[in-house]
Order: C-alpha cells, then structure tokens, then sequence
C-alpha cells in the first residue's frame, strides 16, 4: 500500500495528514492543543468516522500532558472532550473516543496512561478494519463491479479502511475486480479521496459522476455496493455522507446488493434510529463556489438510509444481516 | 423576465449566448458558418436540445445564404446538415430541424426561404413553451415544492422553457411554490444556469448537490419532480441529462410524481425504445478536473428512464399519461 497514513503519532507528537490538500499535496498539520483538533475536524483536514475519533484521543492526551496537575487533566478530558464532540455531532465514534478516555482519565489521571489509551483505539481500529476485510471479502467474486462512495478508505481510518478493506484483501490476494467511485458532491471525497488512494494501491478504478450509478445498475454493471457509516442506530438505520440513501434506493431498485461497513464503535445502540440523530448542516458556500449562481444553497452532510435497505453491516465481528436490529444486538452485545 | 435570450437573430446575422460562461459573463458568438456552430453545439456554448434545433437551422440559413448558386445549397444542407447531426448525436430535435431546413430547401432553395423557415421553427418553438406550460401548470399546486434538474429552461430553447414553463407561467399569475435545481454534475447546468434563470426571474430557488435529492424525499419535501429531455422513443422512454433516471427511480420509490416536459419535435416515433439511442460519450475532463484524482474516468452525457417510472409527459398538445405509446401517438398523430 502506498497510502500516507491519515494520523501520526510519534514521540507524542500528533500530527494528521491534511485531506483537504489532496490529492495535490501530501502533508501534515501539527496538531499541539484542541483548537487545532477542532479546527482539522471541523474543516474536514481529517475526516472519516473512526479517523475522527483516534484524532481526537490522541488530541485529549496531547492537551493533557500541556495541562499541568490532576485538575487540569480532568478539565481537559471534560471541556476540550465536549468541544471536540461539538465540531461534528454525526459520527458516534468521535463521541465514543472522548469517553474512552474520559473513563480511562477517571481511573488514571495520568498523561501517558492517557495515550496508551488512545494508541491502543489507534491499534484496534486498524485489527477492527482488518477484520472487517476478512469478513467482507467473500461478497466481492473475481470480476466484480462494486460501487462506493465517499471515502469509507485507509484516509478515514488507521490502515485499510472499512468500505475498502474487502477490497485491499482481495487485491493483495490478486482477486481481479473494478471499482467505480462516484465523485461525492459537495466536498468531491469520492474524487479526492477514494479515487486516489485505491489507484495508489493499483486497483482498477473509474470515477464517475453522482448522476450515473442508475444508469450504470440499470446496464447491469454494477455487482455490488459497499459504503462506510458515520453512525449505525440501533434498528440498523445506517448515517452516513449525503447520497448514501440514494445509492441504497437504486440498489433495491435494480437488485444489487447493498452493504454497509463498520466497527463496532460505530454502533449506536443508545439511539433507537435515524430519525434520532443530528443531521449537520454544512456551510452554502461548498455547494455554490465559483461556477454556481448566487442562489441560496442547502447542504446537509448526512442522510439516513432505512435498515430494510441494507442488505448487511459488515462489522469486525462478522456480518448483520435483516433483522440487523436482533443481529446487531447479537453481534455487539449490546444493550 | 430578465434572462438573456440563449438564440439571437436579427437582420440576417446570427449570435448565441455563450452558455459556457454563465453566470459569471453574459456574452454572444456570433456565427457565421456551419464549424462555428457545430464548435458552439459541441462545447455546449448553446445546449438542450429545442435550442440546438433552432441555432442548426439559422446556422443553415447563414450558411446557404454565403453559398452561392442553388447547387452549392444543396451541398450545405447535405454535408453541413450531416456535420450538425453529428455534433450531438442524442437530442432528436437537432435532426428534426435540419430535414425541415432540407425539405423547405428542396421545394425553394432559395437562402431567404430556408431563413424564413428557421424563424418559423424559433416561433413555433416559442409557441410550443407556452402550450407546455398552460397544459402543465396546473400540476404545481399553491406552496408545492418543485424538483427539476439539468437546464430545460428558457435558456435550453426559445422562451419560457419546456420542463420551466409551468414554473414561469405560475410565477407570472402570482402563485407561490419553491423549486429545488440540484447542480447536474458534470457542467452544473443546473448550478450555472438553471438556477440563474429561475432566480433572475424572481422564483424561489434552493440549490442542492445531486446527492442531496433522496433525503428531501424521504422527508416529503419534494412534491412533483419535471425535467426536459432529448428525446422521447415510441414506447415514451425518455433520454435526458444523465442523472435523470436517478430522479426518476427516487420518485417512485418515495411515491413523488415525475413528469417530463417537451414540445412535438421532441418525439421520435422511428426509434422503438431507448435502448436503440445512441448514448453520448464525453471526455473524461469533464469529470476529472483540477481537484479529482487523475484516474480514468465514465462519462455518459444522458441515461435513459424507462416509460414506467413517467407519470406523465407534458407536451405543447396536453399530458400524455400511461400507456405512454398510445397516448403519445394519439397526441402527435404519427406514425
């Protein structure tokens, strides 16, 4: 894989690879305190669910070890872990991180017990991913065509990603197969991103334009459609980047299978569905740059594709599949 | 209304407005033989397919005019016709008014008929529009909130539009609703033109990415999806911009009325199906720009929405509804 690695932590140091940048650029921001944190978060220089959440551990030990005594520390873990949750509400992991830590803090309010915390979120993201390739990888048969969008990839994850880890599993095992990424509007995550990193590793991919998986699923040319999620509710309802409910709609429509991929941080069983969950709404400005008319715009971040049309979660646990509120529940043991 | 008029002729001399500009310039070509206009059909400088049909035929009118003897008009509306056909090979509406410059021009090859034969076809198609919009308007109730995709406005043909011409009928008789544009990936004519059109016009209008239209679905925010199109066959399948049988799947599915607008030439009762239209292919670049990962790139101009999924077509004649073959032939009289 020739990937660059989303997050880096070395000797303490946090620093997180700027997504924004690419792919013109590859390089990386110091993040030193928690408004850097928030700002990367917040302007998407590090984007994806799990990304999100081992950023921010790391960031809360950062800013820990620059607290000075036990009370500092806690009020790091508690003011700067709310501010952190605050700059995107969607994604559950990154809600989940802080209070890893903030438990962890409870129990040793220690600066390095702090960032083993956070590398050991770190180390289990990248076995989680792992897990769900060995887990996903039976779906995609030699000459497949899949379908993604966004960047569910190593970029939003520690290694292999989650949509994509299926994908690197069965290219290092040299299964043949194609990927169409759809561009992903406003913020070109798909293009950017997705496009990217899977031709870095050789993959074969296209990219397309959001318009065209109808008309590539009604041609036949689509075997399969896998995503990532920032957030699974509880019935199974899948929050994920806005467009992901059109893919699933098209998906039952032409009959192709639609899966979804996730850890199990991503699970949310204390939300009974998506109807629940706080849709972030996005600035105008990244739908109406340049070449659009000076119009209002509306963008939200995130849609809610219903559990009846998931065809399955791939999880490090193995695979939900209908009725994914029970097999959820099953697989994660929770609530 | 204060848009500019897409086709501009006046004494002899033909200008279009250079759609690839908006909406930062309002700027004209002018053309004077048939490679500048199949240069401007081409590069979308005058794009939708009523207004290709209507800049063919003056450009024809031009053309014949600086031909010469009776023999050399011949040779322009044969070998230019032809040229012009292939610019763009899917809108119907391009060949219907080339073989009208021919017929007119075998019976009076004479270069002031075959112009007067090209006003004939800009005034009818402004006639046409109306016709839509009197026969369509009724289907936008007081407070609707509208759904329309790419560019079949006042800037895709003479007037009022086709799939815009109950919008600006109702908008004059003072009956309010709202209308979504999403941008139309890849030449965001939806961003860059229809938007501007229906904005400078006074209507209320919210731009949206093409990823964005199934949540407003879902959440009942959409009460009528119309589009235009290039080309209606025999059986009512409808070839139009591509992401249009997205729009049309998602209605459906949500239970969202979807109907498509255009005038008579639009109906091509000698191809079966759209499964027997040749698809345009553009060039990767256009997806591919600047900010997008340089990989290999699909780029299908149109798809093609089965006549099942079309609650109705909207022509300058009436509604044609289900079973779209019949009622269209009724409609058109032909074959």
């Amino acid at each position: 894989m020739k990937v660059p690695p989303a997050i880096r932590w070395s000797d303490g140091k946090l620093t997180l690879l700027d997504q924004r940048r690419l792919p013109g650029v590859v390089d990386y921001l110091d993040i030193s305190d928690i408004p850097s944190a928030i700002d990367a978060i917040r302007t998407l220089a590090v984007r994806g669910a799990p990304a999100i959440g081992i950023a921010a551990a790391y960031a809360l030990a950062v800013a820990a070890r620059n607290a000075g005594d036990n009370a500092a520390v806690a009020g790091v873990l508690r003011d700067g872990g709310n501010a952190l949750i605050a700059a995107r509400p969607t994604a559950v992991n990154l809600r989940w991180a802080v209070e890893r830590l903030r438990e962890r803090g409870a129990a040793e309010p220690d600066p390095a017990a702090l960032a083993a915390e956070a590398e050991a979120i770190h180390r289990e993201d990248a076995a989680q991913c792992r897990a769900i390739g060995e887990h996903g990888r039976g779906l995609i048969a030699p000459e497949a065509n899949v379908l993604t969008h966004c960047n569910a990839g190593a970029l939003a994850v520690s290694e292999l990603g989650t949509a994509t880890a299926p994908l690197y599993l069965n290219h290092d095992a040299g299964v043949p197969f194609h990927v169409y990424v759809d561009e992903t509007r406003p913020l070109l995550q798909g293009a950017r991103l997705t496009a990217w990193e899977l031709d870095r590793a050789g993959i074969d991919v296209t990219l397309i334009c959001d318009n065209v998986p109808a008309s590539l699923m009604a041609a036949g040319k689509i075997d399969l459609v896998i995503v990532g999620t920032d957030r699974v509710t509880r019935n199974g309802d899948v929050v994920n980047k806005i467009g992901t409910l059109n893919l699933a709609v098209l998906a039952h429509h032409f009959g192709v299978p639609f899966y979804v991929a996730c850890p199990a941080s991503t699970y949310d069983p204390d939300t009974a569905s998506g109807q629940d969950v706080i849709i972030e709404q996005r600035p105008d400005d990244e739908v109406r740059r340049g070449e659009s008319a000076d119009v209002t715009a509306y963008n939200p971040a995130f849609d809610v594709t219903p559990a009846r049309l998931v065809t399955g979660i791939v999880t490090d646990r193995g695979i939900a599949e209908a009725p994914l509120e029970s097999t959820l529940k099953n697989l994660f043991g929770k609530p």
